[in-house]
């Protein structure tokens, strides 16, 4: 199947890549350093991937930022780029994309664990993540000829945790995580949210 | 104890202000009819509601819009008005709050079961809804000095299925709902989704 992977250059979207790309023809798409150019917080950015890109079986979103910061710190701008990016830049994904997605096919997006375990810094993320699970679960009732939607919401990441320096206890591996999105999109769920 | 009360004039609102204001002060603020005006959608007018206001020992926010429509018809604009208004509006009541609410006191926001009960149309609702119970988790973890933060998760109400000409199965009376809100002020919990 010819699968669109939004974040391809990401640690969670090399990992992707590196799966599906086993059996899949998978289109990467990044900001900056992937074939084909995007930026989710521009919705015009959006549409031009999607009508570059023509029909594909699966739509795959490990892209999206949002702001960690202490509360008394975050700005009204940290929450409206945390909005304008994660947040609506992947509803966006889905909402734009449903044609050009097969019958049948598949659109993934990413959450994280920040939704339901926040941390001290997590406000704008916590918000971000829990309101894609929200929109995926709605949406999932919604989407047209069959398309499954679903939301991955990763733990944090082993590799972030040792370039962080940080205890490696409750990370994966984003190995481990690619393979929450290959059930996603060889799978028969939708509107879950799937945790690694 | 002195009590903000934004929505004061919405079905749950009106339940709200009845229950508390037997054993409270209780100000009430809405964007049209109330004694104190507030638009949440905009941040200048929290904050002069704020300055009016003075110190008090609890702020509930029964208040917020979002749009309710088919995933294919919510535009751009829907889903901006809907996380300008309920989503930031509440998100907004919080942050801008702590300076006005006293040492060990509490502030309330509202979702909805939508957030985890999604039905066709409610995509900007569900995204809203969940966003602000990621929100208040992470919130309350950072709050200063004691300040507790809960959402409260309302039902369907009786009254809106009534005038809606919709089944009563699954709803509850608005004054029902209220308890959930006397609650979060009156008890000792924070960070959490109180469902009514």
């Amino acid at each position: 199947m010819r699968i669109l992977l939004i974040g391809a250059t990401g640690t969670i979207g090399k990992a992707i890549a590196a799966t599906l790309g086993r059996r899949h023809e998978v289109l990467l798409a990044s900001r900056q350093q992937a074939p084909l150019h995007v930026d989710i917080a521009d919705p015009a950015s959006i549409r031009g991937l999607y009508a570059k890109v023509g029909k594909v079986g699966a739509v795959i979103s490990a892209a999206g930022q949002a702001r960690f910061k202490p509360l008394d710190e975050l700005s009204d701008a940290d929450f409206r780029f945390s909005l304008d990016n994660k947040l609506m830049g992947q509803v966006n994904l889905v909402r734009y994309g449903f044609a050009s997605v097969a019958d049948s096919g598949s659109i993934t997006i990413t959450s994280g664990i920040l939704a339901q375990q926040p941390s001290r810094g997590s406000g704008a993320i916590s918000l971000v993540n829990a309101g894609l699970e929200g929109f995926a679960r709605a949406a999932a009732l919604e989407a047209p000829r069959g398309i499954r939607i679903n939301v991955v919401s990763p733990p944090w990441l082993t590799e972030t945790l040792q370039a962080l320096g940080m205890p490696l206890q409750g990370g994966l591996p984003a190995a481990t995580v690619a393979q929450a999105y290959v059930r996603s999109v060889e799978g028969t769920e939708t509107g879950q949210v799937i945790s690694p």
